[in-house]
């Protein structure tokens, strides 16, 4: 028996749309996974959310089912989730339970994988999720810290440097926004203006993130392709995104395809009065809301106990 | 008197296109720059090319104008070009005589300015020579390195780290490729799939310079958007970029807006290598050609001498 701790994740970034992602220390999912001589995967309980149980279904056993058939294994495993992170909340609810299940089988075996080997299982989770087998949340889930999709085919997945004083403030306003139609709200072609703007953007977070340098992460958290389209379907969402900067966020933006917005800030303090900021802000619209603060979790998937 | 060494540059880097610059070691201009009580700008001679004299065609000439005004300088120049680097073969020779001028007008004042600083001025040249005040050719002949151009609106532009054992090839075809001409190729609408690789990679291209991973450095320079519509222009571009990557070369691509095709490598002896392969490609077409072999110039403009 491993029981894991399965972190909410942050993907796009703002400037790194389907390719930037990160990892939350505070926010995340528990699991059971019990090894079984049966073969096959059982989803046995799910505690805190209403998900299909059929294996096929959910994102946990579909993940976990492509784990075992890949690398052949003869046993089979048994699942009990704890959902915390609300699904559909854009923090990376469906990739915490893909990635949780393959680093609890991976537990399991003689000589477990590298994480960035178990990316492309977790990926199987997220196509039953969201219709596309993207890595942006189950990357930065099962690696932790920060980390880049730099090319899909073939899949290049790049774990970066992790800056020490940097916290992530989430607010998730509990409205219904489904991925498939945040996705199909962007547009398909795009100028290469702003495509330059977005690419010497991702250049400057990259580089801010290795010399630490804070400012740069700041000024390079823009967003000029999918946050002017998006922005629209998140209640408040200027304003929140306002407060925040003025409250000392590094900079502010549409958490994954939403509806959640994140801010990173330096240091602890700066990202609870960002907090109080964005609370200030949905306190009395009459929409429900959840607010987390978070360092960033630089290990991924927690193995918390094995059995 | 100051006497220069005004480098070349490779801009674009491939997957970074109006963003990433890289300053050469081995290729470039020598320049005189002499203070006069009279002010104004005087170019005395021009060897080496068949460029204007008269100072406000003259991109030396414009970029030091823009600079003396700005400061409000009590001085004027005579700049002496001796020129190497051929105007249209895309490795920054305009941009080397802008960045050349300011570098020595620099040295002449009380308080000089840092390198940064000096950029704009340079970007006046640019202007002249392409119509654009484009910064991806200054950039790297001011600060040396690996550069990137965040962003033009405020200008933020980055100096990156510089790997110790990467070497740059250039095979110059001589055939005329203006700028404007080789820009009206490209579109203005890109697909966001696209737009999407090459931001993942100049993600990786970037984590690849800081953490010195020569391999990843290779996989992300790839160009999705304006190689595939430029490359007809520039006479064997594939089989060069063939050639040059069976012999070894990290990646291989048009610089700037070409004629010149660049490779980087490991290694000086890779970079000889692949400069061979390259002239076996040429040296039977017709077309006469330049290949040069650099190390990366960490400094930018040189100043050689002060009398």
């Amino acid at each position: 028996m491993v029981k894991l701790f399965c972190p909410a994740t942050i993907a796009n970034l703002s400037c790194g749309f389907d390719v930037l992602g990160l990892c939350l220390e505070s926010v995340g999912d528990e699991m059971l996974v019990t090894k079984t001589t049966r073969k096959g995967v059982v989803i046995k309980e799910i505690v805190g959310a209403d998900l299909p149980l059929e294996a096929e279904k959910n994102v946990a056993g579909v993940a976990a089912m492509a784990m075992i058939e890949a690398l052949g294994l003869d046993f089979g495993v048994e699942i009990t989730l704890y959902k915390n992170i609300k699904a559909g909340s854009g923090i990376g609810s469906s990739a915490a339970s893909a990635a949780g299940a393959v680093v609890g089988i991976n537990e399991m075996l003689y000589k477990p994988l590298p994480r960035k080997a178990l990316v492309p299982f977790a990926m199987q989770g997220e196509k039953l999720a969201s219709g596309a087998a993207h890595a942006d949340n189950v990357a930065p889930a099962l690696l932790g810290g920060f980390t880049l999709i730099r090319s899909y085919e073939p899949l290049d997945v790049i774990k970066m440097h992790t800056p020490p004083d940097l916290y992530a403030t989430v607010i998730h306003p509990q409205i219904e926004l489904k991925t498939a139609d945040s996705r199909s709200i962007i547009k398909q072609q795009v100028s290469l203006k702003k495509a330059i703007q977005q690419w010497g953007n991702v250049g400057g977070f990259v580089c801010g993130l290795y010399t630490e340098d804070y400012a740069l992460i700041g000024n390079s958290l823009q967003d000029h392709i999918v946050e002017p389209l998006r922005a629209m379907l998140i209640p408040h969402f200027e304003e929140v995104k306002q407060a925040a900067l003025a409250n000392g966020a590094l900079g502010c933006g549409i958490s994954g395809s939403g509806p959640s917005i994140f801010s990173l800030c330096k240091g602890e303090s700066n990202a609870r009065k960002v907090a109080q900021a964005m609370h200030e802000v949905y306190k009395d619209i009459g929409v429900a809301f959840d607010i987390h603060v978070s360092g960033v979790n630089d290990d991924g998937v927690r193995v918390m106990q094995v059995d």
